[in-house]
This record gives C-alpha cells, sequence and structure tokens, in this order.
C-alpha cells in the first residue's frame, strides 16, 4: 500500500464501485434506486453461487421426495440469511417415483434404445412388453388411424418439435407429450413411446409429465431420445421391427411437496404484494440448473438485494419457490391456499425458462404508456431489454391459475434457442448456466420488482382504463 | 419432354455430369483418371448409405461379440456387391463384455453419477464398492502421491483433456485412460474414476481401453461423464464424498474377431498392393458412426469406385475393415497374418478420426517433391485440402505394427474438432455424419488410392534417397 499512483487508483476504484446506495435509495427517487440496484446485479455473483450449492448439494430434486425436502431446508436457510423473512407452505401430492427403464430393439438388428419413462406412466409388467413398434412421423398421423388399428402394438411418434427463441415449439408439440398415450391407448395400443420434446440430437431422452385422458386404458408411456426415434424410423422402413420396453415407476399417495417464501414486508402498504417466483423441485435425471434452479437464484438474488436495501419498499416483495411444479401440483396448490389473498397480489412474474439474456419485458396491458412503464422503459436500453406493447400471453405455469383469478401478469422473455437441447435431461447441470447472463437476469427482474414496490401503480386499474372503448 | 429449352437444358445437364469415365480410364494419363474419379466421389452418395445401414442396421459392434460376426458378414456382402474380391481373415482373442455400470454419491448429497467402466476393467463384486473418493484435479498430482496413501479409497482424476483439430488434446491424455487404474492402484485405491477423455459437458460418458500393469493389483476403473466429475470437484471441496460403485464386466478368453478384406486385383503387378483400412468394430455404447462407421465408409467407397473402373490399376488395390481395433487387437493380429508380405505392401493408409473433412494431406518422407508429389498436388486444391512436407506421425492404430516393420504410410488429416464430443459415447451416431463431408473423404482418397495403383512410386526408394546426406 506504499505506492501512491495505486493509492490513487484504488480511491478513484473505490468512489466508481460504491455508488452510495444507501443514500439514494433514502432519499431519490424510485428510478434511481432501481437502476442502482439494477447495475450492482450485474457484477454479483450471489446468485451464480446459490446455483451452485443447489445443484451441487442438494442436485436433483423431483417433487414429493425427500431430495425435494432437503432443498425447502436449504432454501430457507439460504433466504432467512439473504434478509428475508422466510414461511414454508406445505401441501399433499401423489409422488411419482422413477424405476427401472430399460428398452432395446429386439429384431432385426438387437440394439439398445435410450427412453425415460413419462411423468405420470404406469409401469410395463416387471419382465417388459415386447410387441411391434408403429411408428408415426407426425402426430397427425397416430390420430388420423381408427380405433383398434393398433390393437396389441407399441405406438411410436417420431415427430421433431422445432427450435424457436421463445418456446413457441415445444408449446404447439406438448400434446406429443401430454395426450399421446391416450390416444395411442384409443386405438388400441399396449405402450407408447415418442420423440422427446427436445432440440438436440444426442443420446439423452427428456423427461416430462402426461395427462391420460379419463376412461381410457393408461398404458406405459416414455420419450426415446431423438437419436434412438431416428433409428426406428429407419429401421422401420425397411421391415417389421419388435422392442422390448420395461419401465417400473411407482407412485406414493400420501406424499407432500413444500413451497418457500421470503418476503421483504412492505414498509407503507405491506398488504399489497409483488410475487415473483420460480419452482425449486426439478426433474430427477438432472441437477435442476436451467430448470429452474436459475430461476430460484434470479428471484432470490432478487429478495436479497431488495432486502439489503437502507429501507424496505412501500409493498411487500415475495419471492416464492413453488414445489412440484413437474408434477403439475404447484399453481394449483398455491392458488388454494391463497384464494382469499389474490386481489391483493399487485402483480405476479415468474422466471422458469433458464438463463439465457432477458431480451423483452411485458408488462400487464395498458401499463406500457403509463407512467409507470415509461420509468422502467428508461432503465432497460444499458440492459439490452426491449420493452414491447404487448402484455405476456401468459405468466408461467407456476402462477397461471392466480393469473387465471385475475392477479396481473409481468413476463421477461428470455433467449431460449437452445433451453429445450437440455431442458428436463440428464444435461440440465450447473456448467450450463453463463454467469453473466444469470446476472443480467437478477438485474432485469430488481430493476422491475423495486419499482412495481416502490411505486403506486395500479395495473389492475391500469387494464380497466385500456380496455374501455 | 415437349419443351425444347427444357430438352436443351436437360442435354447440357447431361454433356457436364457425365465425364466420359471409362475413355478417359483406359486412354489418359493416370492423373486424369484420379481426378475424374474424385469429382464423381463428391455427388456420389454411395458412402453415406453404407454407413446408414452399418449403422441401423447392425448399429453397435463390439470387437469379439456375434454383434462384430453380423457386421463382417454385412461388409463382405457389400464389397462383393461393390465389385471386389473378399475375403476374412479371423482371429482369436478376449472379448471384454459391459456389465451393470452404476454410481451414485452417497454423502454428502445423494445423486446418481454417469460412468461407463473402461474396457477391460475388472469387475466391482456385484454389490458394489463405497469408498471416499479422492479428487485429483491433474493426472500429475495423482502420480504425486506415494504409495499407501490411497489405502481403500477411490481416486478420480478429473484432469480435462483439451480440444485441439488433431487429437493432440486426446493423445497426451491418454496414459489417465490406459495407465490411471494401475497408478492408483500402485498407491492402494480400490477402484479409479477419470474425466472422461472428452470435450463436451453431456452427461454420456466416453469409454475406452485400459492397459493394466503387470505385477499391480487390478482394480475397477470407469470414466465419469464431464459434468459428473465436475459434481465430485465442487463436492469435495466441502468435505468428504463417498461414492458406490458398481461395474461387473466379464471377459470371455475363446473369443475371436474377425477383419474383412476386399480386393481390386492389379492388371500389372498384383503382388503389389496399396492398402486403405479402417476398422469394422466399434463401442458398445453408440453406433460407431464416426468410429469408425465413416472410415469403412470411405474406404469400401473408394474401392466401389476403383473395382468400376474398366481396368484396374496396375497394382492390387486392398480395402482392409479391421476387427476389434477398440480391444487394441486389430493391429497386431495383421501384423502376424502378413508378416512375409509386408515388404509387398507398396503404402498403408487408415482413416478412423470421423468423417469431417479432410485438410491436409502427409505422405511419407521424399514423395512431396516427386513426380508423384507433384501429381497428387494438382489435385488437391479443388477439394481444400493441403499437401504438406511432412511426413506422417504415425499412419493409425489398425496399421501402426504393419508401419513399424517399415511399411510407408499416408496420412489425411480431418478436421478433428468436435470428434472428442462424441467418440466412444452413445452419441457416436449417425445423425452425427455430414454427406458432404464424408464425400469429399472419399474424394481425396479415391485419388491417392488410384494414383499410387496406377503409377510406379516407390516410396521406399524415395525414402532411402531422402534420408542421404
Amino acid at each position: 500500500m506504499a505506492d501512491p499512483t495505486l493509492r490513487r487508483l484504488i480511491l478513484a476504484v473505490a468512489l466508481a464501485v460504491v455508488p452510495c446506495l444507501p443514500a439514494m435509495a433514502a432519499n431519490d427517487a424510485p428510478q434511481k434506486t432501481a437502476e442502482a440496484l439494477s447495475r450492482k446485479a450485474l457484477t454479483d455473483d450471489w446468485s451464480y453461487k446459490f446455483l451452485e450449492s443447489l445443484t451441487s448439494e442438494i442436485g436433483p430434486r423431483l417433487g414429493g421426495t425427500e431430495a425435494e425436502w432437503r432443498a425447502a431446508d436449504w432454501a430457507v436457510a439460504r433466504l432467512k440469511a439473504a434478509g428475508m423473512t422466510v414461511h414454508t407452505e406445505s401441501f399433499p401430492m401423489t409422488a411419482w417415483l422413477r424405476g427401472v427403464e430399460t428398452a432395446a430393439i429386439v429384431k432385426p438388428a438387437p440394439q439398445r434404445l435410450v427412453l425415460t419413462a413419462l411423468g405420470g406412466s404406469v409401469a410395463t409388467p416387471p419382465g417388459g412388453i415386447e410387441a411391434e413398434a408403429v411408428i408415426f412421423r407426425t402426430y397427425g398421423d397416430l390420430l388420423a388411424v381408427p380405433p383398434g388399428s393398433l390393437n396389441g402394438k407399441i405406438a411410436v411418434v417420431t415427430e421433431r418439435m422445432v427450435r424457436t427463441v421463445d418456446g413457441m415449439g415445444y408449446g404447439l408439440a406438448n400434446p406429443i407429450r401430454r395426450q399421446g398415450a391416450s390416444e395411442a391407448a384409443r386405438r388400441g395400443a399396449i405402450a407408447y413411446l415418442h420423440r422427446s420434446l427436445g432440440t438436440d440430437n444426442h443420446r439423452l431422452a427428456h423427461a416430462g409429465a402426461l395427462n391420460y385422458t379419463d376412461g381410457v386404458p393408461k398404458i406405459p408411456a416414455a420419450a426415446l431420445a431423438g437419436p434412438d426415434a431416428d433409428q426406428l424410423e429407419r429401421l422401420s422402413a425397411l421391415g417389421p421391427v419388435i422392442v422390448h420396453v420395461t419401465l417400473t415407476p411407482t407412485t406414493d399417495d400420501s406424499a407432500h411437496s413444500i413451497t418457500v417464501v421470503g418476503e421483504i414486508k412492505g414498509r407503507e402498504k405491506p398488504d399489497e404484494v409483488v410475487l415473483i417466483g420460480a419452482h425449486l423441485d426439478s426433474w430427477d435425471l438432472g441437477t435442476g440448473a436451467i430448470d429452474d434452479g436459475a430461476g430460484d437464484a434470479i428471484v432470490s438474488g432478487v429478495g436479497r438485494l431488495i432486502a439489503a436495501l437502507p429501507q424496505h419498499p412501500k409493498r411487500t416483495v415475495r419471492i416464492v419457490l413453488f414445489g412440484a411444479e413437474e408434477m403439475d401440483f404447484s399453481d394449483k396448490a398455491y392458488e388454494t391456499a391463497h384464494v382469499g389473498e389474490v386481489s391483493k397480489i399487485v402483480v405476479a412474474g415468474e422466471t422458469d425458462f433458464g438463463a439465457r439474456r432477458v431480451y423483452e419485458m411485458r408488462l400487464p396491458a395498458g401499463a406500457v404508456n403509463s407512467p409507470f412503464g415509461k420509468m422502467i422503459a428508461g432503465l432497460l436500453p444499458p440492459l439490452g431489454v426491449l420493452l414491447v406493447p404487448e402484455a405476456p400471453r401468459h405468466g408461467g405455469s407456476d402462477i397461471q391459475d392466480i393469473g387465471a383469478d385475475g392477479v396481473p401478469v409481468v413476463a421477461l422473455s428470455q433467449n431460449g434457442l437452445d433451453y429445450f437441447d437440455i431442458h428436463h435431461t440428464a444435461d440440465d447441470t450447473f456448467d450450463k448456466v453463463d454467469p453473466a447472463e444469470l446476472a443480467q437476469n437478477v438485474s432485469v427482474w430488481a430493476a422491475l420488482t423495486y419499482l412495481v414496490a416502490e411505486t403506486d401503480v395500479d395495473f389492475r386499474a391500469l387494464a380497466k382504463a385500456t380496455a374501455k372503448p
């Protein structure tokens, strides 16, 4: 510390780096504090380390299992340490537990097939099912065949989902996974396989839940890795293909899941709630880094930054780490528990689309041209985010039920071009996350969350005013 | 066919497309025929379809197993149909058969680990081995600890191999897989794991053979997927990590492998042999598309093009599809069977580095500046291939023993930047191969092989002349 040049340099850096956050928060406009929070987030690695710890020290955390409960304990401690008031909300669920999952082509060319059982699938007999595979190159081709035409067969849909930046390809392909098993069963099939809903070509299958249709026999169902679907296509073009599939999942009707909630109580209007969330559970094949540990890290990081302000914002900020989203329980459970409080939730937002950069913000109808919209718009250009006029199509799966009950929703669109290369596979691990991109997400969410909490913006009123002729 | 413009167009295209190959082969210089062959190969999909069929209708084909023998039968039929005289050469070997391979972190955070047993590894007890993992971030760190220091532990080397265009990163990292188990055992370890020799970050482990050192206890050994090695690194930094590993491979000492040979007998010097080869066996996890179905497709495609010429070249062209390369038997078996014939092999070349474009050709010492070198150099610019002055470092694993016996070797360098993303994993499937890049390989090998077979180039004499002071 003897070199005066070095001393001057350190002083200059210190002056530049410390943006007098406390003073600004106390005295300056909300926009200034939001901007300072946003800047601070960009060079803060807390969320990245949060994600590293969650994905390593907890790892996979399937909803309704002991691993998810360990994740909840872990999250409670983290949110408390980050300055939030924390509680948990437990709810009952049926857990689904993966068993053995193996498959092979038996004829004409014996070889292993890579697949994974769909969440909720019933089991095959312990020795598996062996039958001829009938290949449909599109889901529509399956729907076009009559009842009885697949009696005793294994139906296989090899349609590819399409890569898009916004996940639309996944949304439109979803019935292949969700309804395919029941549609195949209606036509007589004894098992159902489909090409994974994914955009990669790795020998890793993409998990995901199905929905059986009432009144239709439940048949075992699994997703094939992309190259394995290719292989079945090629061989079936040459002659009959016999496939053997063994899936032995089990269920537990008396399980429960846990949602973890961290709050920063509003200093003026504690009953008005700004809710941002992500889901804490993950599929069991990977360690849930992009789905949705990244979301947990982002919203928790926002909560920590806001809790560290010298004074809380006017409204309550609520960070929700939902349980059992992948098992389709999180939204209904949250709505059921909070049905009396819906009108007090000023806005809800969710991040559940990985850790790539945010490129677009969508506010509830009528908000973009309001003073609030102008305020947030001023913060976005340095972050590379566009405020677009359209309201969100939806808020996200965890908040869809409260959204349907009238809670206004915001959405930040992330670059999802490679999200479905990894989504729901064993490849969903920490190494796939870029720390700078993760930090940009925290930055944008922090600015937005703080501004809503510190101002009087009333999204319901803005929407109503807009809806007028 | 009524439109005269269309008729003219078709005529023009036909004239452009048919380069009168027969006439040229009979009457023109070797260079012209080589050029015509090379052009023809670029738009020919025979090799691509060969590869599609091999990887689908045979699939994985581990050396010394029934799958490899099916591949041999299949190859015999293909080479015959392509106009070659075909025979097989069987040789005894010890087969190694993969069993169960599972692993998990038991403490502190229970989760599955993705790994694959190394070829040749002994088995764990059926119930597996459970012990503390000791992590070494470099192989050198393992070598630096004294005997006894790993007593009762599982040694884990997490060193990453480096991505290079020419595979040098793999070559230099090879001792980690080849010798690591014995080096760990010398120090008391009861099992050995290492980060897969690969450049990807997928949850797919890279197989490969090991070599136990005589006099050192044989311990079970496996390769971890990259992200799983990361996970062990992270958790071990926090405290002790207990790992459970189960590997149950078996061996069969009375197995055999089959090498398939297709020949185009030389019209003037049938005893002089131009040998090009690839290996027919593959690791069992994938379907052996880039390793080495692509090589089989390339050399077989060259054989087919040369066999289809109106007259055979002066020298014999020999296409060799080696058995059991991955198990380290192919080179010695071939040398043993052909020891009396080594002096008649004019040159040998091998393609076993995937299906990416060739960018560089290396001829035996002294050949580049010879008339032969100038002839081949004239053909390469349109193919994007550089003829470099250096002789090959080696010919390839299948021909290393005959190379050591004095057979001159040629080498075509392929772009290997992403080869080790896939090499020896379940991901080695047909979809990873680009047909245009595969065709370029056939094109370059066809030109080179034909020219050597049709001219009197004597690489041994050229090397001797160059070696003089």
